[in-house]
């Protein structure tokens, strides 16, 4: 088990120690942190429990640094507490190497120190780069490019011609450039549009579990630098996601729209095609997105409105039964006002 | 083809049979039934059906008993014949065995009588239960533990140090342990916060197709004794479901929130995160829920409202657009009364 | 690289050409087509685009057919373009045969010219058709049928007994034959009722990435020919879908609900169980479908009215706060009045 003492926690994360200089063995929350663990108090409507917790150590704001044993004083505790969790995760998995298990095309090309598993499937002509994981039931079909240090987890799977910037992580179950929803009712039925173009994801890209991103009908589907995709989001064919946008779970975002960067989804959010939302944008959850969206704006409800409206109406739904028994009784007062004129 | 005498399928339930003791050769609905078929009827809605079905015997309350040539008695038809179709169900599967063509740590440990299917891969230090089955694309990662008697559907994964009780079934695709969706905006840009707990099932609980139930931030997500998830289903970091809850398809519960015992989710309802549903709670299809929940309430809509209130007011949406004439036309009357003055 | 002459493209799609016969190496938008690409031109509204487009030949109608350098006229220029890319498109995949890396059960048939994967299981009775092709991880159960020409993704699974016509296309993830969610809460518990029937998808249908059509509890849920499904789709048990029905992304469709053909569900869309949707429906995107629907309907909404009554109900939401304010409004003056006679 990893341990580092408290000191060598403050330096790494560049704070002030206040206390006892003692043995960290891991982390924790404020109410299951034991003697040997290091929490943090990031709300300070939480800072009660600073008196009853058992933690030996906590990441504070300066004006908590005394109501602790031991203190590491932060100005923002949250990211730094963040980043101690970094110092005590155990990375998944424990096999490294080529696995002779797994199918490997003599043709693709692989950086140095890459792992692949049993039952990985690389065909030919892809090209990996260095420090890559790809976990078993991974499937990386031709052409496909991988920037380095990127993880596949379990079952992932990128369809041919796809690109993934460095540092890239799909989570188990994630698919990269399926084929896009492409279909047209004609007089002799269905016809199916061929998608031909592929997906190309920045560095940083992190896609969730059973997540789906759809390749192009033509050119690309994209998904800027250090933009998180949570578990089974749907991209569709052609969207451009920018940089560092939080897509929370169970969003859907239609055909050819544009996001801007910055931009945040709450969860099961569905946004229609072709449509452009711009940076910094944020939308709360269950939205329906029918039109533009302007930079910076935040937004709720279907259609979106601001947030401040959308909570209005919100709070006001459950008295809409009443606002038909009020303009009834007005209907009848003004009928009996105006017949006894 | 399994078959049973009438009497045998009677003793088995605890029902009385009368009629004749013939040979049933399956089960089937009273509409598709044949005549070496058992069939049921539970809701005296379809008590008509009864004399037009071709059924050899059919389940049914006392009060029915005579319209049917061969009945078997029950007070509670619908989950007697439940148990009927258990006796005619063949399992998915017919392998048996450890395959060589799967990929086993030397250090794990198997219980008796597990069946472990081609191109399963199972990490260092996993501990699995008597009976269980791994079917081909299942990925148990380090350290995890299965009770007895668990069933691992094809693709179904489990990332390391999560934990299943006794009887646990994962559908194809489901992911428990996949990486909870932690991440902060600083002014650095987007920091990710290293997901370092596990989740941990209790037995006999069911996920569905491609469901999502990632691991915790620190500590366990976990869920209660034979609670079941439906297909495509996300439950986020830190969540405790408790005891026998259904969660219909398309649910998505957000991180750190807590639901009791007994809840019913339909289709496709949202959860904030950090809430307390209480036990024995209903919450109606599609409903977005942003507050506690009290114990045994019956809700419906976003806000949640109970769930009468919710249908009335669903019931008046329709007539929103008359609110608005009817309220012009009040205005325009009152208006004409008072400048009549 | 693939290339035509344009008078071949012309040829083949059945179109006139009027220009020169340049030699056409791919298919592009308007925008990013090079000298030596086709595009076209749908929609008028992009008709200025014409102008400046670098596209060495645009499939037109007559009308615009004077408008660029080299056109090819069709009356319904977007199916016909859907079809000029499928000559320019490469299918996924580069590996042909059975590999050794299989499992492949002896008392499984396969037709002439299937493509088996490494990593693919088929379990044994499963008869194949000619010309199929299994991607890595496909999960094919005891007992199953697949028409000719069909294509399984990776990962894709097919749970035991189900029936696939020719053509179908399981995008990657897409699991058939899931366990139906069948639980019913007794007074000892929640009662698992075994879900014994399977799935039957007619000729060319299609089924998005990590989709989910579960098997019925007895007999078949069944999806008629040349429906769609997109991606994260759910398809209850004893579900019945149509033929040519598009059902867009994340859909949920409840138990035992009947879908007639040519319907279209847009995104998100959920539909309540045991109910009948007409032919030729088309439903909004997030709809909640909680009653039947008459063939031909165009609805949206929850519930689902017309969808003229939703737009107009949509349009109206953001001014429901005003409501309130002209109601009391009006309260207030009819007050006065009533208490100055």
């Amino acid at each position: 088990m990893t341990s580092y003492p408290l000191s060598r926690i403050a330096e790494t994360l560049g704070l002030r120690l206040q206390g006892e200089d003692i043995l960290i063995t891991g982390v924790n929350t404020l109410d299951e942190a034991g003697p040997a663990e290091l929490s943090f108090l990031a709300n300070p409507k939480y800072a009660p429990q600073l008196a009853s917790s058992r933690a030996g150590a906590v990441i504070v704001r300066p004006e908590h640094a005394d109501e602790v044993k031991n203190a590491l004083i932060a100005e923002e505790p949250y990211p730094a507490f963040a980043r101690a969790i970094g110092m005590f995760a155990v990375p998944q998995g424990s096999f490294h190497g080529i696995s002779p298990l797994a199918s490997v095309s003599p043709e693709a090309e692989l950086g140095e120190g890459c792992t692949v598993y049993p039952f990985v499937y690389i065909a030919p002509r892809v090209r990996i780069g260095a420090g890559c994981t790809l976990f078993p039931g991974v499937y990386v079909g031709e052409d496909c490019t991988l920037g380095e240090g990127c993880v596949l987890y379990p079952n992932a799977v990128l369809m041919a011609g796809c690109e993934l910037g460095a540092g890239c992580v799909l989570q188990p179950g994630a698919v990269i450039g399926g084929e896009g929803f492409g279909f047209v009712r004609t007089e002799a039925g269905i016809q199916k549009i061929p998608q031909i173009g592929h997906v190309k994801l920045g560095s940083k890209v992190e896609v969730g579990v059973n997540s789906a991103v759809d390749r192009a009908a033509l050119s690309a589907t994209s998904i800027g630098d250090s933009t998180c995709l949570d578990n089974l989001v749907q991209v569709g064919h052609n969207v451009r996601l920018g940089k560092e946008c939080l897509i929370v779970s169970q969003v859907g975002i239609s055909g050819s729209t544009q996001v801007g960067d910055n931009v945040t989804m709450a969860g099961q959010v569905g946004v229609a095609g072709h449509l452009h939302i711009g940076d910094g944008v944020t939308i709360g959850p269950q939205a329906g997105v029918a039109k533009d969206i302007e930079a910076g704006k935040v937004v709720g409800g279907t259609p979106t409105v601001d947030y401040t409206t959308y909570l209005r109406t919100l709070s006001l739904m459950p008295r809409f039964p009443e606002l038909f028994k009020r303009i009834a009784k007005l209907e009848k007062e003004l009928e009996q006002l105006r017949s006894g004129e």
